[in-house]
């Protein structure tokens, strides 16, 4: 079995993340931050551990922990954009769009949707004509889950930061394939999926906070603090965290970090590598491509013509049991931008440990399947 | 050490447990429910049976993954009762308090909190004279993480049944010590803590749902259904569990759930046991007791006059390595039924891997502690 669907989740956990994760279930079980006892404290400094190398590696001022990158965009989203205007691009996941379209249904807030003028790259010039006085975030996909599309992320920063617009982004996929300076880019917010880039386990995500936003909580319940009170605390992480947090999973995304710090030009090579080969080798062949030559991080789109995207990918995986994603990708703008709304189209994503191997039978079931076409276009 | 804190998180969690959590980093790490691939399959299918297993155990018709029972009560809460009013009851936890008030300061909601007449028990006698025709829902808080006291959960339900009122269960304490049948008990709404009495990892929570509720999402996003709509799909449990699952917890949840269920009389006759013990032992000292002698469900709580909880759980934590819990419980309408509301209270919580001679230990610290008193009451 090969697997190519690593923007969904990555499939091969390092060693040492599945031993951070078996550790907290034997030493580090105790509830952090409800009790004053040893145990209590000790599972507590761990996780604090995370939380402080977190804040280091990304530049900012405050880590939330939430259940997944969904969970932080809608905090993110729903904590502080209560009316007025936000701007998006059309790259967003639907965990972006729907939060935003509930705020559309349920309050005074509007949204609008930059498109890209450049192929395969956003630029703060897409931005610029939809910004207004009433604009109150700006939000940006990265790196597009659907084609590899990036965002430069740096000078939209850096104008914003002058405009005094917070900026939040969507790492879901960027996360890990990126060293951020969140102070010095002038990102506000920025949300992050372990699960993916980190090499660490689903069910963990993170919210972190840059500069002096006012986030509204969007759980309530237990913080371990102030708990007399029936309003949440006002301190951070606390006002944000309600509930026993998942202590295993953060762990785990501790050891995820330092993996992939370990191996961050490592694995950038190896994404670089996959993605530039099976852009060349599927060039010369009767293949629409929708991911641009120079986004080599790791994420190649592509269609033939006359099968459902959805239906090479069944076959991939039955026939030659290779895992890609077909179909729609939770992103519907992009899909309306790259022309596959009827189609979808089949996604292609690496990791570290996939190889040049394993990319080479992809491309050999691809010229089975196109010369197989009629057969297989049933 | 000696841990009595397992209301906060049970401490010890059995090999199956950890194995399952290992399995699922190793073998299902693909993302569930967002390819049509194998190895999506394969992790997908591993869910479904945890949450055939969980409906079929419970009850239930649905059953929701939250990141933890916190998540569960918020989404129970703020997903119904929209306007009238909420019945609830003075043993409630901040994690039903909290959105009620939330719900309270934002939209058109009153909640009521019925008291308890009668010592240890609440009974539908003491709902009764709250229920109004406009009251939309009513919680209960099945079993007291303060002190223990059990709510009279199947009369409660019989009676709302008739009346055809919904009841939200906060199960946190009782899932895993009681067998509930949703259906034949009139209980439209479960949310359970996975990490406490089904000695499952933190990160996961549970929301199941009997007969025809129809929750809003308080997560949007990614469904892997209805991708290209900017709003959640009507299906469960797709409308109410956006963004990727924490599939390695769900895993291990289901092994919890194994594991409760072969030792579920075990579990029951331990408890009891050490319960009763501490409170025959306890009853022979100067020492103020907040539970009542029928309820054996494995917590116990209280003071010693002159010595601040906080405190006393400190010193046992320090110079007996007793881990209990002492100040606030995040109950505050609890801790003023007990009269608490000064000086907290010393909570004892046990588990199945708690032992007769670690309670005698406690007992013996606490003798020490009594005849030290004036040194420790500093």
């Amino acid at each position: 079995m090969i697997y190519f669907d690593n923007s969904a989740s990555t499939l091969i956990k390092p060693k040492q993340v599945q031993k951070a994760m078996l550790d907290a279930l034997e030493f580090y079980s105790s509830n952090p931050g409800r009790s004053g006892h040893r145990e209590a404290i000790k599972t507590a400094l761990e996780v604090e551990k995370v939380r402080e190398k977190l804040a280091k590696y990304l530049g900012a001022d405050n880590i939330i922990f939430t259940g997944g990158c969904t969970h932080a965009l809608n905090l993110a989203i729903l904590g502080t954009a209560y009316d007025g205007e936000v701007v998006c691009t059309e790259s967003e996941h639907n965990s972006v769009l729907r939060p935003l379209q509930h705020l559309a249904d349920e309050k005074n807030v509007r949204f609008k949707i930059a498109t890209q003028a450049q192929k395969g790259r956003l630029t703060f010039l897409d931005l610029e004509s939809h910004l207004t006085k009433d604009t109150k975030l700006v939000i940006i996909n990265h790196i597009s889950n659907v084609n590899g599309d990036v965002a430069d992320i740096e000078e939209i920063g850096e104008k914003l930061k002058e405009l005094n617009i917070p900026l939040l982004v969507d790492g879901a996929q960027s996360g890990g394939h990126f060293r951020y300076d969140m102070k010095k880019m002038g990102i506000s917010m920025l949300a992050l999926a372990p699960h993916k880039g980190f090499y660490s386990p689903q069910g963990v995500g993170c919210l972190a906070i840059c500069g002096d936003i006012k986030l509204s909580p969007i759980l309530f319940g237990g913080t371990g603090t102030n708990s007399l009170e029936l309003h949440q605390p006002d301190s951070l992480p606390e006002r944000l965290e309600s509930g026993t947090i998942c202590t295993p999973n953060i762990l785990a995304f501790g050891a995820g970090v330092s993996f992939v710090e370990e191996n961050f030009y490592a694995i950038k090579e190896k994404l670089d590598d996959l993605t530039t080969f099976l852009h060349y080798e599927l060039s010369k062949l009767p293949v629409k491509i929708y991911t641009s030559t120079e986004n080599t991080n790791g994420v190649l789109a592509f269609n033939i013509d006359g099968i459902h995207s959805a239906d090479l990918a069944n076959i991939l995986s039955e026939k030659y049991g290779i895992c890609v994603r077909g179909g729609y990708h939770c992103a519907p703008k992009k899909h309306e931008a790259l022309g596959t709304i009827d189609t979808g189209l089949v996604r292609v994503s690496f990791s570290l440990f996939n190889t040049l191997q394993e990319v080479e039978k992809l491309i050999f079931a691809i010229k089975q399947i196109l010369k197989t076409k009629p057969l297989a276009n049933c």
